[in-house]
């Protein structure tokens, strides 16, 4: 998407700052088009936080529509097309395009249950997101009574605003929306980085894999597994093939470590999440570094 | 099974000798026969000695007939019920009764081709190997010429005699046919042995899980995981349930680690392989230990 | 010391038996006199029992008395050959034989502190602690009231007496006065024990070697670092000689790793202690394990 | 020292040049005249070499000259005030300024030895040395023959040059002289950076305190603890004060972990060397890491 930056977003006229802005929030340009008159935004993030002042301050009925603009989740919108282009590629990103008919069977479920129980579709910020964590927070939500619900649809609401934003504005100081995997093999045996060394990430929850490099010189992959977006809350795994590597150290067939897996989850999707491997053919550490 | 004990069996009849041991090779008393007037022996490796050396003298002819005495692997007999009970016994093992249509489809395919070039069917100690490490073993000896491979089965059949013998004989020095699989698990955030930790052992190339436990107030499993038996070569997974372990502990929801998979391969199915878990809530270690 | 049975001191008769159990609290038969006819003891906690529950049930002047029987740490009686034998074994496990003057004149000003202060010596169970923890025991008594000093004395008496008995004593079923120190060297690089490799054991307040060994085909050190015995309180550092043991490997002089010293603190010298080092010539780990 | 640039010694006359360079080697301004015609240099190191290639080429008395104008190590020139104010400092780093009566007696053996066996003064380029290493390096040369220590002391002047240009004259590229240390401390219990732990680096030779930090947020120093010069050969004490980091956490009195020293050496003074440590309060890992 090409970008608009800060300051032209400041300098353009109302309708030229509400199109821009319009689908910050689902198919709302309401929201854009109330805070057009309180530029200039110092900051992105004052931008952001005058759109979700607009959201909360505006009345309950047009606060319900904004909800009742979102599609549901994996529902029959995606697959009749009639999606916005940014939810389109969110839902994708969380693999909810790909899933089996069983799976498409559970989300209508599920969205019909809390459809039927709060009036509105079920809203979550899915780039934060794996389909196991949103069927884990469906259940959780689920079980909410409607204040506190509501307060959780605006919240994934605002998330999603930030997302976005942060995707079509152009501004000096970032918006804090990305987060932050990386690894790093360190070859114990030898006392040096463990260069070309195969890795691949595992989503666990749908079993794709997200990321794939090989290490370099320094032991790390050349650029992060997971930057620029946040990580999404979730299980992983990453694995090594040391058994390549260490291949000629290998002193039993097969050898004793093959496919090294470091499983871990991911609670907080903008936060920095550096799992490292110290290896030899016959042990291996790994840690939450820094 | 029933033990005799060597020194029941040293001082019986030849008869009765030939009869308790006439199904160490598979359907060929006849070895048996050739030592009983060898007797007594003074350990169980002397018998299984003498037993080795009776068919390695013996002409070529009777070797062969020795070997075609073995069944087919995942074959037609064991469907039709023609094994030994220890043949049956052993290939339920690695899970060789329990192959989809696909899998029994290749074995047939890799028997018919090993029998077309040396004659004979393939013979393997399977008690000593998974489905994975047969298909790896069958793939390397069909590349064999004869001669090596006619060496190859020989070892295979004493390997399988050495484990029947081990089974039914009793006496006071064994065989040194067995290996040992244990672990133990360490809670290094609070320096003591971690209780109450679910441990699942998966052979990872049928996917069956062959062990399961529970730590217990020394960290370690009440008995050990494989013990009494070869380690079959293949490779596996550990995993150990420390989310809910350290639930108490955790401060992130999902927890960063949860289940804790340490995979590993076994070459020599007469090893020790003590592989134990270092776990605080936020890093982990293995190694091979003794 | 050559000892007599549980079973024996039951059996002789009164006389017999308060000789036996004289000097278990110093200088004072009288203890053993009050609960011969308490006989028989099913066992010698239930015999140190009843002896404590005697002192206990002391006038005030008797358990004062008994506090005035003992020498002081490290003072005149120790130069002068006035000590119980029992005592001068003691004190010289903590190295209190062997102060520089300034220590002695630092110990006789303790001393006269604590003796205006309580009207008694200071007592300590001295095979409990090190030089080092001494002082800071003394440190901390020096800053009691009167009554909770009576009864940190009384307690440091029955410790003393316990470890009296149970070097007396013969029974089944041991007092729980013991400790455990041991190591464990694992070579991450080959995957095996280190076998070879020179161990020391420093108590850092006086820098004493207090125990050696070189570790077996196994990893460990053929008897435990300090067994049969309370572990000091203190801090004490393993050095490794693993430079040595690496020598082969080494790919740099020097290398990288030379003597490995892992230090560590005692707080509990009943408890056990097991000290693990996990070593490559580029990497090295240790736990406290179990 | 002030520095002057590349560039302007490219353009200067041959006696301002000659000037400026004329202690990069003892007292022998001739190198740098030697060169001076060959100017422009397009980098330090093309300078470096022709001024190397210069001492090569002179006469065996010009080279033996230049190696009688370096003072004696630890020798009567440095009480006596007779050194350049570069060999001053240098032998100033590495403690050859603090000896005691024995050492300075020893260096004093050492230094008689070497000039009746080559006729020289030993040579070394001290800031790449540790008192230790020198006293190894001196033992390991007097064994040499002569050809090979005519050798081994022209490159000590070379390294000795090649810091001296590096401090004294300033250019894009700079010489890789220099060295790396430095440390990262990670709480693996908690899962985050250790911040705020004290941390000390022992030279073991002379036990002098190098260098003294407190981790920061990231649980690194600010400034890596050596840089901007060679890390010199030898044996070095990291020394962490996680006792107190810990102390909230502390569940025994002492804790198990108090000061934890990491203990490694250095043979490559230009090398990258990253130490850091992962540690709970029972358990901890280091390694030599990138």
């Amino acid at each position: 998407m090409a970008q608009v930056t800060l300051d032209a977003l400041n300098r353009t006229d109302a309708a030229g700052f509400t199109e821009a802005l319009g689908e910050i929030f689902e198919h709302s340009p309401w929201v854009a088009a109330a805070v057009a008159d309180k530029r200039p935004f110092a900051s992105l993030q004052a931008l952001l936080d005058a759109m979700a002042a607009a959201v909360k301050l505006a009345p309950a009925v047009q606060q319900t529509a904004l909800m009742r603009a979102h599609p549901d989740l994996a529902g029959k919108a995606a697959r009749a097309g009639e999606m916005t282009t940014a939810s389109v590629a969110e839902q994708s990103s969380a693999g909810l395009d790909r899933l089996s008919d069983a799976e498409f069977a559970d989300f209508h479920r599920l969205n019909d249950a809390y459809r039927d129980k709060f009036g509105i579709p079920f809203i979550v910020c899915v780039r934060r997101h794996t389909k196991g964590s949103i069927l884990r927070s469906f259940a959780e939500r689920l079980a909410h009574g409607p204040v506190a619900e509501h307060a959780a649809a605006l919240a994934e609401i605002f998330r999603i605003a930030a997302l976005r934003l942060d995707a079509t504005v152009d501004a000096p100081e970032r918006l804090k929306v990305h987060g932050h995997l990386s690894t790093h093999v360190l070859d114990t045996a030898q006392g040096r980085p463990a260069a070309g060394v195969a890795v691949s990430l595992i989503e666990l929850s749908t079993g794709a894999e997200i990321a794939k490099a090989v290490t370099n010189a320094d032991g790390r992959t050349d650029t992060p597994l997971i930057a620029g977006r946040p990580v999404p809350i979730g299980t992983y795994e990453l694995r090594f093939a040391v058994g390549d590597y260490f291949r000629a150290a290998a002193v039993a067939d097969p050898p004793f470590l093959d496919i090294v897996p470091l499983r871990f989850s991911v609670a907080e999707p903008e936060g920095y999440y550096h799992v490292p491997l110290l290896v030899s053919p016959w042990a291996y550490s790994t840690y939450r570094g820094s």
